[in-house]
């Protein structure tokens, strides 16, 4: 009953729905969101825009759906690697294995720092929600996984490091993605100190940020020595 | 020789230059920013499109000129501030001066939300050039403003924390600037804990940062008593 160009069962439309978000993100990797269109996801996905639509209803739609996708999937391997670290963790362990991890899949950095600004002001209502509800069991999970791992947060601090660590992330990443003017104008020696590395930026301010939730007289050891060195 | 309509001499410039600027601060601060249009701006200053133009090649370097004042007068306005306040200051007490006067100017952290992902990406080399001078300078006297009234940052450290400051400036707006869908889902009891005030989370969130910069050692008493209590 099911041909190849028309998904009718639930498992076929699922499949279908996936291998879209797949192609999605293959396209957003590979160039600037301003000039990716439905279109392009409808091609690649070997699809006609209307039948796309008919899964999605906005462009911004789809990629919040796919940002739930790889968020969600980071977080998790994240989690396992939190968990992985000897306790209590310093604030440097745990912002090296984020900063890490995000400057390795720099598509996801990029898609977060889109969230707020498009993503999330074209969307319909319960699209939106169901993305808000993931998110919002996500970084509960973040927090409460930042205070064990940490030994040293104030309990329920958690959730607000998370929430500050994503801001961060947001700022540098936006930061550091100069257009090519900018990139021009940085290489300049006298605009050097205004170059932003989304990695060593992040794993500084993520490390700073952490630090600065501890209250002093828990400070890990290690990290007051070394800053003493 | 110079009529009301047409600048000839330097100073007419300058002054209907001027003018330009202050209406767009204007228009911006009223309306969003993709229904703001260079006619607008035209209108407002009782100039043809054309005249504009001659003036501002797009409306991203006209928009960087506004942020430019508005950034410079502000950092010159929290200097004094700073310098009033009494040494070594707590970094709650500099996160307060901080985040009262940015939250007091919204279209402040607004335009410096624009700044990376829109304004810079759509300018002249030279107008970015002289943007990007003008930045590096304020930011190097923030940060030696930041490491004389705090007494206890690390010598040198100031720049790199007025840049994390900057990043956590811009992704704490765009989380707060929600657009109406997201604002109505934030309203449900569940989803709460990710409403984000901007004031709220940038006292926090820049206390936290400065704090975490601060060698354990050196950290205010006062600052350690209200965390103990």
């Amino acid at each position: 009953m099911t041909g190849p160009r028309r998904a009718r069962s639930p498992e076929d439309k699922e499949q279908r729905r996936q291998g879209i978000l797949d192609h999605a993100w293959e396209l957003f990797q590979a160039r600037p969101w301003a000039e990716l269109t439905m279109s392009d996801v409808a091609e690649a996905s070997g699809l006609s825009k209307a039948a796309l639509y008919r899964y999605f209803e906005t462009k911004e739609a789809l990629f919040l759906e796919v940002e739930a996708a790889r968020l969600g999937s980071w977080l998790h391997e994240l989690g396992a690697e939190l968990e992985r670290l000897p306790r209590p963790a310093s604030p440097e362990a745990v912002a090296a294995l984020m900063a890490d991890s995000l400057a390795a899949r720099p598509g996801l950095p990029r898609l977060l720092s889109l969230l707020h600004v498009s993503l999330e002001q074209n969307v319909p209502f319960d699209v939106a929600l169901a993305f808000k509800r993931a998110l919002h069991d996500w970084l509960v999970r973040l927090g409460s996984q930042l205070e064990t791992t940490l030994g040293s947060l104030p309990a329920g601090a958690g959730l607000g490091a998370a929430l500050q660590l994503h801001a961060l992330c947001i700022g540098l990443w936006q930061m550091a993605d100069a257009g090519p003017v900018v990139k021009r104008l940085l290489e300049r020696r006298e605009l050097r100190p205004l170059r932003v590395d989304f990695h060593a930026a992040l794993l500084t301010g993520a490390a700073t940020m952490l630090r600065g939730m501890i209250p002093a007289e828990r400070q890990p050891q290690e990290a007051s020595a070394r800053r003493q060195a």
